[in-house]
């Protein structure tokens, strides 16, 4: 290990400068415009990989390609197949950005770039602890690196591919590289996402706007109605109204709350990455309970009408919103939406056609957090942060999390070297610099912690 | 009058091609980014003005210039003044429009631009009648063409220079040559428009956008919050809920309501125009009466989070709507606004800013629609269509015409030569061509029916 971290170090330079490199191409999958950059990306990271030592090919897909590097310890030695992304949220509103989002900066020890915590830190740190093992006397366990380029957007060709190649992958272990430490001191393992079920609707009421003084009070607004179609979901409690939306909504695991109250869940902290925003929620559950165990609702976006400087006196005729639910076990994505739609069904008045198209339905996950991997993580994450980490839930939703589990192998954990505070999904996305080092070390640490027990 | 028809007869092709030049002028009020066109307008008017043989100036405001042109006809002819404006509403959404907004094009006799209704139209007819008055023969009335540039942006500077020249102006009767006939082949005389305010709501959480799962569920959603707050402005049964918004609503004028009833008001080809939206509204009045005599509440414009193509798993850090009211006789702007204001504070629950920006404020007119002005436009226009007008109010806001009421003399009418189905404010806005003759020739008569009346 000594060399494997030695090596890491003498080579750290360069990571960060490939790392740029990286950061540098817009991969934005979820807009086609920039299709070609995910390509030129999914190029990058394979040429890296086979940099490093490993065998790695660009597996086309319906839609943006799949990376996988391999290295085959032998038949005795475990697999771990370990998941990251390439692609990126686009990065608007690009103004409110203090230096440009694909122009990685590093500003007093932190990187600033769109990519730079979700996801393309894991998938750096994840090559060069591959090629930190190999330099430095072998990697003890048959590593898979399966990187997809589509996390953004839905996912769509992955599922088919592990579905279609589980026999081939066959790993006993599955470390998904997307997500973030418990606190900037403390790392985690987490065993538990949410689910999503994300919608569009649309209320229509005429094939153009027209004019507010000529038409208003004559004919419906369709502003008014996605208004209170949205003011709906949720009641006074805050609770969400669609029916049956708790009716499958598990406990937290035994214990769980009771040891979740005893590891210093930091609220302030939370608070002041929130962008100044109040923390409110469902009564009778802490900040942390309403991210890992409780559902949600969220209007994403929504859009009518004549929204630019001054004032234009136009009644819309079309009015649009994203509205998407985050899941817990045991809700049932299918159900949820069809509850939604009938929801919304039930609120569409005469005059106006209202419509919901949903854009993705996926369950939660959750894992039984013990077992060599939980424990072979926990040592390596120790020995590098020297902190025990802790086991908890997250609110985000990674779907292929739940897949794994249910094709691959139960022995699925999330492990990622981002911290609080990261602005994902967000303008001014950031890491601390020195996660791309502790990362790769804590990686090589979880393959020999594998090798040993398995 | 034989000599005026006939040489509006012998120029019309010019006028149409003087029209179509005006036309090509993005003279967009509202937008600061077209400021030096509108300014282009001005100066074209204004020569255009002197063409026809009047005194013409562009006078500087501190927004947009107003232009003016003027015939002195002697003291004991009683002075006209016709008011329009030169500026024009945005153009978008731009990919609705059929052929480019600002490159005017005559489809089976219809004339489609930016403008070509409201309220180009009115500006080249007017001129031009009075160049034909002048060309053969006099104009038998002290003339006053005064034209704005900012009634798309609420005519901020016209209300003070009118305040201010009220002595020098001083006309006896007005003209607003800014509206619709009644039906394609029906001229009306409008005595009466709906008052307007607007307000800017914006609904805030956060500094910025958030990742919706890894704050949804914790943080107040500022979409959610503007939903309640838009979803609240009404009731069930449609009617507005802020208080006291009806209580100073005046009945329509005596035998008003009965009359029109007997109008033939085309409700089918008014839902026509409507781009194909029902008809729905305040419970016990025809859909004319709810236009002319009833308020109203439309959201014009709303926006929040990500609204461009795919899925964005965004929590917005705010949410904002541009809403607006239509006033009639005698709700009070200060008062409405000042409803509008506690209304929404006390909705703003804990955890978010919500403010509100008043930006308009400008009472409905009504005025007696008769006396000189209203016989001498009846006269002229039915001789020009062969057909009796009507004497109806409209939906719209003209603030100016209050103003002049208020002001100058009581003697205001509101006289336009666009059509029903113009699609004022929105895509393919258009005007049948021939407009710009009858206009014109309808002008000239009144000149003289005011001339020999007063």
């Amino acid at each position: 290990m000594k060399n494997a971290d030695t090596y890491i170090d003498a080579n750290i330079d360069r990571f960060v400068e490939e790392f740029f490199d990286l950061l540098r191409i817009q991969s934005i999958s979820t807009d086609p415009a920039y299709a070609q950059h995910v390509q030129d990306a999914a190029s990058w990271v394979a040429a890296r990989m086979e940099q490093a030592g490993l065998t790695a090919e660009v597996i086309p897909t319906d839609g943006h390609p799949l990376v996988m590097g391999r290295h085959e310890a032998g038949p005795d030695a475990p697999t771990l197949l370990v998941y990251a992304h390439y692609d990126v949220q686009p990065a608007d509103p690009i103004d409110e950005w203090h230096s440009p989002p694909f122009e990685p900066e590093i500003r007093d020890g932190i990187l600033y770039a769109r990519g730079a915590a979700d996801d393309k830190a894991q998938v750096i740190l994840q090559i060069a602890a591959a090629e930190a093992a190999l330099a430095t006397g072998g990697l003890p366990v048959n590593l898979i690196l399966l990187f997809e380029g589509e996390e953004e957007a839905g996912s769509e060709s992955l599922e088919p591919y592990v579905a279609q190649n589980a026999d081939s992958l066959a790993p006993d272990h599955v470390v998904i590289a997307d997500s973030l430490m418990f606190k900037p001191d403390t790392p985690s393992l987490i065993f538990g996402m949410r689910g999503i079920a994300y919608f569009e609707v649309e209320v229509r009421s005429a094939d153009q706007d027209l004019h507010s003084g000529q038409y208003g009070g004559a004919v419906p607004n369709p502003a008014h109605v996605l208004a209170r179609i949205i003011a709906s979901f949720y009641d006074d409690e805050g609770r969400v109204t669609i029916e049956g939306f708790y009716d499958d909504v598990a406990d937290a695991p035994p214990g769980a709350r009771e040891k979740w109250a005893t590891i210093g869940y930091d609220e302030e902290a939370y608070q002041r990455t929130a962008g100044g925003a109040h923390l409110v929620g469902e009564e009778g559950f802490a900040t942390h309970e309403r991210l890992w165990i409780r559902p949600c609702l969220d209007v994403n976006g929504m859009i009518s009408g004549y929204t630019g400087p001054g004032s234009k006196t136009v009644l819309p005729g079309v009015a649009s919103a994203k509205v998407s639910c985050r899941l817990v076990p045991d809700q049932d994505p299918e159900l949820i939406a069809k509850a939604m739609h009938a929801h919304v069904a039930a609120l569409a008045p005469e005059g106006v056609t209202v419509t919901v198209r949903t854009t993705q339905k996926n369950p939660a996950w959750r894992a039984e957090p013990t077992g060599d991997l939980y424990e072979a993580g926990a040592a390596a994450l120790e020995a590098v942060y020297g902190v025990e980490p802790v086991r908890v839930c997250h609110g985000g939703s990674l779907p292929i999390a739940r897949q794994f589990a249910d094709t691959l192998t139960p022995s699925v954990a999330v492990m990622g070297f981002a911290v609080p505070g990261a602005n994902m999904h967000a303008p001014n996305e950031q890491l601390p610099i020195t996660q791309v080092e502790k990362g790769a070390k804590a990686m090589v640490r979880v393959y020999k912690g594998l090798a040993e027990r398995g």
